[in-house]
């Protein structure tokens, strides 16, 4: 077989994107790394995602896959001898998928709302965002990791959440580990692997990217 | 083996009850199927979904699993050998996934705003619902079904939606024929399976429920 092509578009802060780029670390897929300047999309963006026109794309020997929990899936199933992500069982994987849907469907717009508004608004949302990070802390109890003892599925689609804690907690003044001491040690053992410490943008570099969002947007 | 006791938690005119209720039928799964009053959930419901509280549930030998598209992939892969839904190729596997979260994403919002916006915000609706059903129509393109051939996973979580659209229709006074003729070609394909028609509600029995939700959040 022909060695494969494979290129990622991505932008260096998003979270989506590092989910990809933790499930090829995974993987040990060799790839091309493409940053997109999400100001002036790239015609190869425009063609390969031409339905919600956003990062991350993989471009599997030609072939675009887009939506980044579908494209962490179909790196588990095309590359499927390395470091399975989702587990094999129908109940354990039906788990899996119902909180990395949970994690897609509450975490990006509360976590947004902790840079974006302020007063009364900003203190209701950071309960609403505790909230959620509550709920994940029950489900991972005392289990290293999401599926148990392996690192696997829910781990890569949270963990890059993880990044933007620091941005979260300084524009809101609150901390995560207070609240969910256990998730933050869940956070700081995924760190401890490789693939995820170099797959995972830097806490800094997403905190400048924050004040300069907040500057454009005109926040305060 | 000890027989499946399979349980489903559901409501009538739920496009994602319908789902799961159209991919037990095409595995020829045998379930108990129960009714619930959402605006009284039962203690089972709060109990198997304790997170999102929302039905469909589907109880397997005691264990529930939550959200549709969760529970028909969990369907696919606990009863593989008849109708398989998802396909086994890795690319229309991702693809599958892809569109099937499109209709996720898009359509129960933008059909509500049918039945419950009006004047210039209901016309700016009606054009985003278009605009949708237009993407999909694109996609479908001259396959018989989405997946091509064969009746599948996309087919399985959009066709509930037909069964609103009399509704949609009715509220905001369009034709989506009009806009999308080989869409409701494809559904009237989909409604001459068994499987399909004895799943969906009837239009009719949407429709009043509809005019009751009007009547009870007083839109006119």
């Amino acid at each position: 077989m022909a060695k494969d092509e494979v290129v990622l578009l991505d932008a260096y802060v998003s979270m989506f994107g590092m989910r990809v780029r933790l499930a090829l670390a995974e993987k040990g897929v060799e790839y091309e790394y493409r940053e997109e300047d999400l100001a002036n999309k790239s015609p190869l963006l425009l063609q390969m995602n031409p339905v919600h026109k956003k990062i991350p794309v993989l471009i599997h020997n030609g072939k675009p896959v887009c939506e980044s929990l579908v494209i962490v899936q179909y790196i588990d199933e095309v590359w499927k001898d390395k470091s399975p992500l989702l587990p094999s069982e129908p109940y354990q994987r039906a788990q899996a998928r119902f909180w990395a849907d949970y994690i897609d469907k509450k975490i990006y717009d509360a976590g947004r709302k902790l840079w974006t508004t302020k007063g009364e608004e900003l203190e209701s949302s950071k309960k609403a965002f505790i909230e959620i990070m509550k709920v994940l802390e029950g489900e991972l109890g005392d289990k290293s990791y999401f599926g148990g003892e392996n690192f696997g599925f829910v781990d890569v689609a949270l963990i890059p959440f993880y990044s933007w804690f620091d941005a979260y907690e300084t524009c809101a003044n609150f901390s995560v580990e207070e609240h969910c001491p256990k998730l933050i040690a869940w956070a700081k053992r995924c760190m401890e692997r490789e693939t995820v410490s170099k797959s995972l943008a830097d806490p800094k570099k997403i905190y400048d990217f924050v004040l300069l969002m907040k500057k454009k947007f005109g926040i305060e």
